[in-house]
């Protein structure tokens, strides 16, 4: 959580004069996101998000997330709305980053998560998968398979400062998942993170979905592993069954799961665990010395992980 | 810039059960302040700045630090008031930190100050401590005299890792200071902090005064002189007078300055220089690892301490 650009209430106010929102009335930095530098803006008409775009946000995927954004709030998704200026553009330049500014949304994210919360979660998620259908444009998920095995290259012997034997745990895993995982499922644009964080509840009704920086085209069930892996353990990192089955019922009662989705679900929700695992065990054999953020221990997903691994079937996530 | 406690929105939603401010609708952590940790909490009846008082803060110091806010808030001095919960109390507890909501204040803090400016600053302050006269509540100034011995002392002879010879020479500073030191100068509640990004703006209007965390009961030209410090120099450590002068007339406008003030004004500039020379050095020189906040450089005050002891007289501060 951090605010990495310094932007001078000067700088901001020119940079409001190019849209239609009246005169800044207030702008302070905000502890949310650890990609990006993102500000509260209160201006006379309005409440907003700024976000100035730092260097691990490709400036050529930001079309395809504003976009993105865009194009599914004009269908319902409570995601936030990217602003056009006067000249039309969503995306601009501030403090010699990209910017752009969307719609503030209310509520809060959870810490404690009910099972009824992953019901609101599963009906919001298949409702989001149904509204991309048609978007135009595509980003392929660069932290699926392809993506594992250059991060499992990256960490190399070194993941072993972490856990003794876990290069070789990976280097096992990622075979398996490469020669197990589905070619053939639904496929369109999922979020990819969608971790409490990135979902706004006001007490059990969902308000928001944030953070499309992770968006891409793969399939769609994938999101639901990354949800039971995000959602669906206790703190102590027990899996609660219950959870996962409202999270399935849930979305499944909006958009029908079909059997191949459905049998997938254990290797996903492993991938989905690994991805994870790899991220964070590669920032963590990385630390840059002063950052502003803590790297998260990558043990937490390689725990995930192993419970994913040892699934027989989907009973375990409480399908019948 | 930080926040150093992650406050749960549930625990927050607790914790606003006992104000009469409606339910929680949103809630950021936001970068201000470098002591504690600020929320921006947004509830159905309006916006308010939630702090949670860490470590740096006496919790003893609080009643004077809020109730000087209130007294300030109900004279008409722009600054945030502290919300009493049901039971009229304005400090709780929050994460096992002492905790209290305020009013939140519109406007930015300028990184361009012109001198329009100045002529605000020096009304307000002038208004503030006109305000504060009759406060019940006293706090000695920590950070005067005695408490710039104890910062010498503590600093020692590693003042020379930022500068060869510093340490002798803030020996030789202190040593004048001390014998120079005003003695009956008009006395009063001062913010004794007023930096500018403890000051927010519309525009040319002054829209709130903020952080009254190192209040005190001390000589109120010493206000002037911190101003002088914080406000009065250019990027490139520059003196403008014009500045200087402005502030200073529009100070004396509202609340006229005695000879003994004018003529102590290059001495206590040269104190207030010390001041956050003395802080910054301490911070620099001790510094921790992984912190969140980056330590100022203290040369800045180096500069300017040196630039108020070549003073001869208030001239250079524009005065006739």
């Amino acid at each position: 959580m951090a605010v990495y650009t310094d932007v001078g209430s000067e700088e901001l106010g020119r940079f409001l004069d190019a849209y239609d929102v009246g005169r800044l009335v207030s702008a302070k930095g905000i502890a949310e996101g650890v990609e990006n530098s993102n500000f509260l803006v209160i201006t006379e008409q309005g409440t907003f998000i700024l976000t100035l775009y730092e260097k691990r946000v490709d400036p050529a995927d930001l079309p395809f997330f504003l976009g993105l954004m865009r194009y599914l709030a004009d269908r319902g998704v409570p995601c936030p709305t990217p602003i056009a200026a006067r000249d039309g553009q969503t995306l601009r330049t501030l403090c010699e980053r990209p910017a752009a500014m969307v719609s503030f949304l209310t509520g809060v994210w959870l810490r404690r998560i009910e099972p009824n919360h992953l019901a609101a979660l599963g009906e919001a998620l298949a409702a989001m998968h149904e509204a991309g259908q048609g978007f135009a444009l595509t980003r392929p998920n660069d932290l699926s398979i392809r993506g594992w095995r250059r991060l499992v290259t990256a960490c190399g012997a070194r993941a072993d400062e972490v856990e003794a034997g876990l290069a070789s745990e990976l280097a096992t895993e990622l075979a398996a998942l490469e020669a197990a995982w589905p070619r053939d499922l639904p496929r369109g644009v999922i979020h990819a993170d969608l971790f409490p964080d990135n979902v706004f509840f006001d007490r059990e009704r969902l308000t928001g979905l944030i953070d499309f920086y992770f968006a891409c085209n793969d399939f769609l069930a994938y999101d639901l592993a990354v949800c039971l892996n995000a959602w669906c353990f206790e703190r102590d990192l027990a899996f609660n069954t219950t959870k996962a089955r409202v999270l399935l019922a849930a979305y499944a009662r909006r958009r029908a799961l079909s059997p191949g989705e459905i049998a997938a679900l254990p290797v996903l929700a492993r991938g989905a665990a690994l991805r994870f695992l790899l991220t964070r065990l590669f920032d963590w054999l990385n630390q840059v010395q002063g950052a502003l953020v803590t790297p998260k221990d990558p043990r937490e997903y390689l725990h995930k992980l192993r419970f994913h691994r040892a699934v027989r079937d989907v009973g375990a996530y409480g399908l019948p």
